[in-house]
């Protein structure tokens, strides 16, 4: 398999061919807290050229609510609708199971996870409070966990520490049939403009190494929101498009799910990764950004 | 494979066949800062029996040095020589591999660590220093990383953080050729008397994580350890017996070794596990505790 170049040439095949473009966030989007240029009017001209626009992102720290408030931000107007989370993900494959609501979930992982466990009806337990907390080590001291967790959830967490990783790894371990949900297992992301810094992938491990279990996947590439999408949008992924900057989750799960695929090289993959004899995860097309998409559609 | 109960019976054959006991200490010697029954008297009939003790610990949190000092509040009479932990082994893996000394070493992990590079004369940076700090996440912000720092050592950390999981990642990834050692990958371990806790293999597979490499492992089961031990004990593998506590550490450990098996119970390992069908690590022979040695040996 190859990938081809986005040029003039091919670009009117491609966009005739789709009805929703699904959009990975960081690194396409917007790096860190600035939209990447163009992306706007880019967006604008597909609404207006009647194409359904969908944001996929694996960035559990914020809930759908919040994205839409950063979208705002930024000047583009999205819904809540619009917009698939794998904080949102965790929460509807616990609905989507009948997760019983007297259960709780322990939360390693940000506030964004915590807001859609409560609008999906659940008691959600540590988040960002269990950061500040420290764990004692005396000899006859006794750790106590909620027996009544039944569900871990494992996200990118920057206030992971030795009490959430004791706290999730007992539930996991000592409750029976209790659930260990990874929001996604990104090694790395663009937390600053400037730099990568340790993903979702990391807190992930770390729990599957002092438990011995591997986990529940709900965000890219695991298959699980794409169910979600088509209930929601009626729309054949032969008639999608997933448009992101990584390969082993945005561009693997647009084509686990049958969709189109589109590298931007504004985020994580360069060319050189794309090219590498290595990677075996190859995009129908690629491009430099977003943008292109408006500069050769008008050209 | 199966495994036999220690018994009066096969006790003298095994006794006699041995000339140095290598033993686990943490379920084995001691339950956190307890020592287990009879272990003392145990040692002492050895010793006298002109059998070479030897303690091999995956517990990376404290030096040799630090080591001795346990047994010895504890009223045991060990010299430095007979600790082999994988602090150490971290440190001696970077001289036999002729790691430059100007070069320096990022420890995520416990004093111990430290303590031994510094013995080896090499310079360690981070450790439980690095447990203060906190990550600083502004769009425009550069976490600063030492470009040289030539590795990076993971063990046991009880103050692990996101300051910590980014300098390691961090230097892994972007210090041309540097090296990931883990110092075991013990999922959990006694940290305290009633309760498990999340061990070295928590922190390891968390920079696994965000690394996308795997460790260079120096602790148990790798036998690392065993080419020092034989540098040291002119005493052949097959006259050796390893006592652990563990099936995929100290068990293996013997195991790959060459050396005579034997598993107590009184740590991480009952009965119904070593006897469970998906356990595939039998040792030679199986018994409560260190004591029944002096038991089934004085009856």
């Amino acid at each position: 398999m190859t990938t081809t170049l986005l040029s003039s040439h091919n670009v009117t095949s491609l966009f005739d061919s789709v009805e929703a473009f699904l959009f990975d966030c960081d690194g396409v989007i917007w790096k860190g807290d600035k939209l990447i240029d163009g992306v706007s009017q880019t967006l604008q001209l597909l609404r207006s050229k009647g194409k359904k626009l969908v944001f996929v992102t694996n960035n559990s720290q914020k809930s759908r609510r919040q994205y839409a408030q950063k979208f705002l931000s930024l000047g583009i107007s999205v819904t809540e609708d619009e917009i698939f989370s794998s904080s949102f993900a965790a929460a509807m494959y616990l609905k989507v199971n009948d997760f019983p609501t007297e259960k709780k979930v322990y939360v390693i992982g940000g506030e964004g996870i915590l807001e859609e466990l409560d609008l999906a009806g659940y008691t959600g337990l540590g988040g960002p409070e269990d950061g500040k907390k420290h764990v004692e080590l005396k000899s006859d001291s006794l750790f106590e966990h909620d027996k009544s967790v039944g569900a871990v959830v494992v996200g990118l967490d920057r206030y992971i520490n030795y009490y959430k990783l004791q706290y999730g790894t007992l539930c996991i371990r000592e409750n029976p049939g209790c659930l260990f949900i990874a929001t996604n297992r990104d090694a790395v992301g663009h937390m600053t403009d400037l730099q990568e810094w340790p993903g979702a992938g990391c807190m992930v491990a770390a729990i599957c190494g002092s438990t011995e279990r591997e986990p529940i996947v709900v965000g890219k590439p695991s298959p699980f929101m794409m169910e979600f999408l088509l209930q929601k949008f009626e729309v054949s992924t032969s008639k999608m498009c997933m448009v992101g900057d990584r390969l082993d989750t945005d561009i693997l799960f647009g084509q686990n799910s049958g969709c189109k695929t589109l590298l931007v090289l504004s985020g994580v993959t360069n060319q050189s990764t794309l090219e590498d004899p290595s990677n075996h995860i190859q995009p129908d097309y690629y491009t430099n950004q977003v943008s292109d998409l408006l500069d050769l559609l008008g050209s």
